[in-house]
């Protein structure tokens, strides 16, 4: 124990945010408003003070912010963060021996009047520096601490109280020396006038200090035995993006209108239209060689046909693996010039990182270490008995090799950071070592904090949410199986709220090139408009996978699949992008909402309210002043309407019968509407939802 | 990061019971089995295993207990400890190579008919290796995992099985090698089977293995990539009395019944009276020489007259301080011989330990530098300003001596329990730096694990559980003021629920000699034995401070207080034990039934039920087959009657309509009861209380 160590009387508990007890840190973008809160106290009835401690975790010198209490020990403190990466913070509390003085001194002078010699002063004081606390009990605390050792008696004030004064001198000389220049010497003067009072013969004191002497004495508090919360806590700040992104994934290979394999160029030609669109990252498939050995045929049948181009996810050939590109895309130079282009649209590529080899890929012969051998030397296939996948071999995370592997891996991130490239989408990440993705991630930022990662993680929710914790900056979610309004209530409740949205940022997509829902299969075109005005107004990032969605492309493999007839993922397609019938107005509209208003672009603005129909769902989104309340018809075959039950506080509106007018911003029109129940009729294809700007008259 | 670190692919996460994550001490008792939950699980499809390592904390081997899946990643264990004082408990997980090769092979055998060469062979399993999981999910992980990179082919299935075989040799081998003796010769013969297996040509295989191998395969898990949870969890283990005790306070000196002033003889010869009554805990107030200066006078009046004995609070005198008796209460050596007759009764003497001295302590000439010293050179005395208690000296714990402070409040303890007391009541401990406390409870269990510490903390919640947290052993509680049914509802669930049930022990009191609640004063006899049945059957440690309260003692100092008139603190009094209406047969009654009853001797099995009136609370206690439900009427004027609400299954009661009969423990009588809905009326005075058993017949 260091010599002050058993003097520090404060302790302090329950910091909060906290990730695993500290282990993992908590993700906020920069920018953002961090409320800290935790449980400080002390011993009997001295007053207890308390700063927050932060920094950004490469700088030596704490930064300070107030805390404040609000009851029951409770105490509450806030910082701003303004750059990204790695930032720490912790909580340091005290005694406070010169409030505790001003406190009593205050006592001790309100009470010359009432003292009647001799008598007992008061009675005890019900709620001394406490509030929302049972009073029994601290009533009880004052009678007992008083009533065992005796009721208390007086003696004259005026000597007690010059006493105080020159304790309060004392405590100022102290502070005074703790302090510099103008205020020490400001210190030391009030000191000197409180020991001369002291000195006067006075018969009725009034208190001696005025404000500004107490603040500035507040202002040097004695930190010899303060107390520190013993860990530094985590916090990791991203870009904004990492929060508020819409993306949009396709594949470069069929973006041609002919039948020919689609290049780097033919696929820049296509960005001014999504940017027109309003998305912000375009995510590509594997643009990797793709293998031979085993190629999957169109519809991913066993065997391929001459011409057949392969699944991109089959990756590396002779041409090369991770760090290559597939000769028919284009070159390198190609690809710079689209990231080029992207970058003047203010769009980011996102490129897609699965970490499996087909048996072409360089590292198969370079490295058989990094794969399970078989007992008859071969090397083992990815399976799932007595399915086999021989096209793939997955990467043995358990290689005596595993340093080097580690070391391959991670240049792959470096190799493409340095082609400009910062958003990655991770294929199937819960199918490699979590230690390593821990470690890959935190290598990267070391050196690119601005780097995000997306999880393509569909799995149990321990492990999905295992994955933000070790760094994932956004996770695909469920919501792609989250139909009905309960379920997208609960689901949409639990990412958005503490503790899930303190590391899990979730990012919603109604489609991806394996994931056709059959509610897309049979709901028609308004359960496409449906599903991504959900996805563009519940969570501050969303993705479409196209042109598929916007043309409404329903058609499964096969009854009951979920994957797509003539996918992509086998085949060129062709597409026609002029389709009267796409949704990209409506996207458009949606994409604009989103940036003109900040309520969409966070998560913990969502609250959902009543609507007297299972079929209608109802939902707002707050931040600050920016308000908007959307309510969707779930069912896309039927029109449904209903009384809306709206929580007039969550909203911001008077919680009287005031009328207000509502905004559609999607229909244009406007409604006057007052207090919380309120009439809703949607019609499925005409526009399943209401996206309401809300405005009290 | 060694060697193996990279390879472990095990997560292990929100290991529960934890205090504030492990900073503090889970407490059981001794005999408890103790269940554990963890979230564990790896990447992929492999199998994860783990155990739970547990130890009590001066032994270096670990114990082990199995962990078993109860679904979405959450795994539970349990161990009993079987001695008190400091275990240890961690989790290890890893990766089951063996018992994943035994699910394949399964589903490679089954498959062995299904399968139609050149088609795809099932669909993706649901739920492998998952319950209670969002099926889409899983079925999409699989999906996805399958799909994207091609449907499995299948060739014929023999070869692949035979290789299957070899792998699986291979796997036994190794288990082998970890094993010894008989079991390692065992483990060789079946791997060579399985090889040998392996070269036949076999047109149709059965699964080749019994149970017995497997399992003696899963005996010897390869732990060379085991992931450890990094933390060690600690845990303090008391002995019975710690949860279950039933305490008895007086007054030494008031065991008289001539005026003269109590000894320590006298108190001996109450001893037998107060086992009868079943109370296994005897507190005595301080017992030290009493300060003169200042001494308060009967009632607490400022001046003491002659003869006045003073406040045992009030410690210290020329005869000594915190180690030293009272002269009018005896010698060590009677005092010695009261704890001799109190253990053969099977009593023990529970010490009040107050840190506080009278003016005339000896540590005040020995160690002034021990307390606060005013600018006028003299002690600062306990003041609640303008309140003053010049009969008593705080101690200043932030004394720059305070290593010597220490060490000797420290002796205190040592020298009494080296006089054979192993049970203290802490005295306002929340007016004490907590830090002190914190070390001076672990100093003395280092080498007194049996000591228990019943902190006298009526203070603000996150003070009191604070003080429990950093090590004492039992608290007083709010019961003394929770007197409506929901008051009593929320704050005994509260108590005896997780988290605060896990370092949190409650001793409730009806009364101490500050506590005389309104509700005495007013209530009547009724009262006392309304409050007296809800301590006693609410929680397994209570206490009262007699005789006054089986005598019914009710009349406050004044109007709205809470002290006692004539209080005992400040002057001696005679009680008369033999007083007719004295509820000593009715405690008699209620001690009887906690020491037979299992059920009130815990805390966990508390459980509340619904009654149709305010005015009547109904709970039941359970521990293993052993079931009380109470039912009390908290008004302590009028007859109250309602219709229970019963949950059946909480009670072990068939869930249908059957009558069962419920015998009354305090009357005597049997009922007829079935179902949830049965009527009860009980009348205050009579008996405000069924205490009842009940019997399905």
């Amino acid at each position: 124990m260091k010599s002050s160590e058993g003097r520090s009387r404060v302790i302090i508990e329950d910091v909060q945010p906290q990730v695993d007890c500290g282990v993992h840190a908590v993700k906020r973008i920069v920018g953002d408003t961090i409320k800290i809160s935790s449980v400080i106290y002390g011993d009997g009835h001295d007053h207890v003070d308390a700063r927050l401690c932060y920094r950004p975790a490469r700088e030596r010198e704490w930064r300070y912010a107030p805390f404040r209490e609000r009851g029951n020990d409770v105490w509450e403190a806030e910082f701003s963060v303004d750059a990204i990466g790695a930032w720490v913070y912790t909580v340091q509390g005290w005694i406070d021996h010169f409030s505790t003085w001003v406190h009593d001194l205050h006592k001790r002078i309100d009470a010359q009047e009432q003292l009647v010699p001799g008598e007992p002063a008061g009675g005890p004081e019900q709620n001394e520096g406490v509030t929302a606390v049972d009073e029994n009990t601290v009533a009880q605390e004052d009678f007992i601490a008083s009533k065992k050792v005796g009721v208390g008696i007086t003696t004259r004030p005026p000597n007690d109280i010059a006493l105080a004064f020159r304790t309060g001198a004392i405590l100022l000389d102290q502070a005074s020396s703790r302090a510099r220049g103008e205020d020490a010497r400001a210190l030391k003067t009030v000191a000197g006038s409180l020991r001369s009072l002291a000195e006067k013969k006075i018969d009725h004191y009034e208190f001696p200090l005025d404000e500004d002497a107490i603040q500035l004495a507040l202002k040097y508090p004695d930190l010899g035995f303060a107390s520190m919360f013993p860990k530094e806590l985590p916090l990791w700040v991203d870009r904004e993006r990492a929060q508020f992104s819409s993306w949009y994934e396709f594949f470069p290979r069929s973006s041609r209108t002919d039948e020919k394999h689609g290049t780097f160029a033919d696929a820049t030609a296509l960005l001014p239209s999504i940017a027109a669109m309003g998305f912000d990252v375009v995510y590509f498939p594997p643009i990797h060689p793709i293998g031979t050995a085993f190629r999957k045929g169109k519809n991913n049948s066993v065997v391929a046909e001459a011409g057949d181009v392969g699944s991109p996810w089959a990756i590396g050939n002779a041409d090369g693996g991770h760090k290559a590109i597939l000769r028919e895309l284009g070159t390198m130079q190609d690809f710079a010039a689209l990231v080029e282009r992207a970058e003047k649209l203010n769009i980011e590529i996102a490129l897609d990182i699965a970490f499996q080899c087909s048996p072409d890929h360089p590292w198969v012969k370079e490295h058989p270490e990094w794969f399970k051998i078989r007992p008859d030397g071969t090397i083992q296939y990815a399976e799932n008995p007595p399915k086999k996948y021989q096209d793939i071999y997955p990467i043995n995370f358990e290689t005596a090799d595993w340093r080097l592997l580690w070391k391959e891996l991670y240049s792959v991130f470096a190799f493409w950071i340095d082609k400009g490239v910062h958003i990655f989408r991770v294929d199937n990440p819960h199918t490699k070592a979590i230690p390593f993705w821990q470690w890959c991630i935190a290598e990267v930022r070391r050196s690119h904090p601005e780097v995000i990662f997306l999880a393509e993680a569909f799995t149990r929710p321990h492990v999905m949410y295992g994955l933000a914790k070790i760094g994932y900056t956004q996770s695909y979610t469920y919501f792609s199986w989250r139909l009905k309004k309960d379920e997208l209530t609960q689901y949409l409740q639990e990412i958005t709220s503490p503790p899930v949205s303190d590391f899990f940022r979730p990012n919603l997509w109604p489609n991806t090139p394996d994931i056709l829902v059959e509610f897309l299969q049979t709901g028609g075109r308004a359960a496409f408009m449906q599903r991504v005005i959900l996805a563009a107004t519940l969570a501050a990032s969303y993705g479409i996978y196209g042109p598929a969605y916007e043309l409404c492309e329903h058609l499964p493999a096969k009854p009951g699949s979920e994957e797509y007839l003539y996918s992509e993922k086998y085949q060129l397609r062709t597409w026609n992008r002029e389709d009267p019938n796409s949704l990209v107005p409506l996207i458009t509209q949606l994409n604009r909402i989103r940036h003109e208003h900040p309520a969409l672009q966070r998560n913990d603005g969502l609250r959902f309210h009543g609507v007297s129909n299972e079929n209608l769902i109802a939902y707002s989104k707050r931040s600050g002043e920016d308000v908007l309340l959307m309510i969707v018809n779930l069912d896309p075959h039927n029109t449904q309407s209903g009384w809306t039950d709206l929580s007039l506080a969550e909203l911001g509106l008077p919680l009287n019968d005031e009328t207000y007018s509502v905004h559609d911003l999607l229909s244009g029109e406007t409604y006057a509407w007052h207090g919380s129940y309120n009439y809703v009729e949607l019609h499925p294809e005409k526009m399943p939802a209401h996206v309401l700007v809300l405005r009290a008259d």
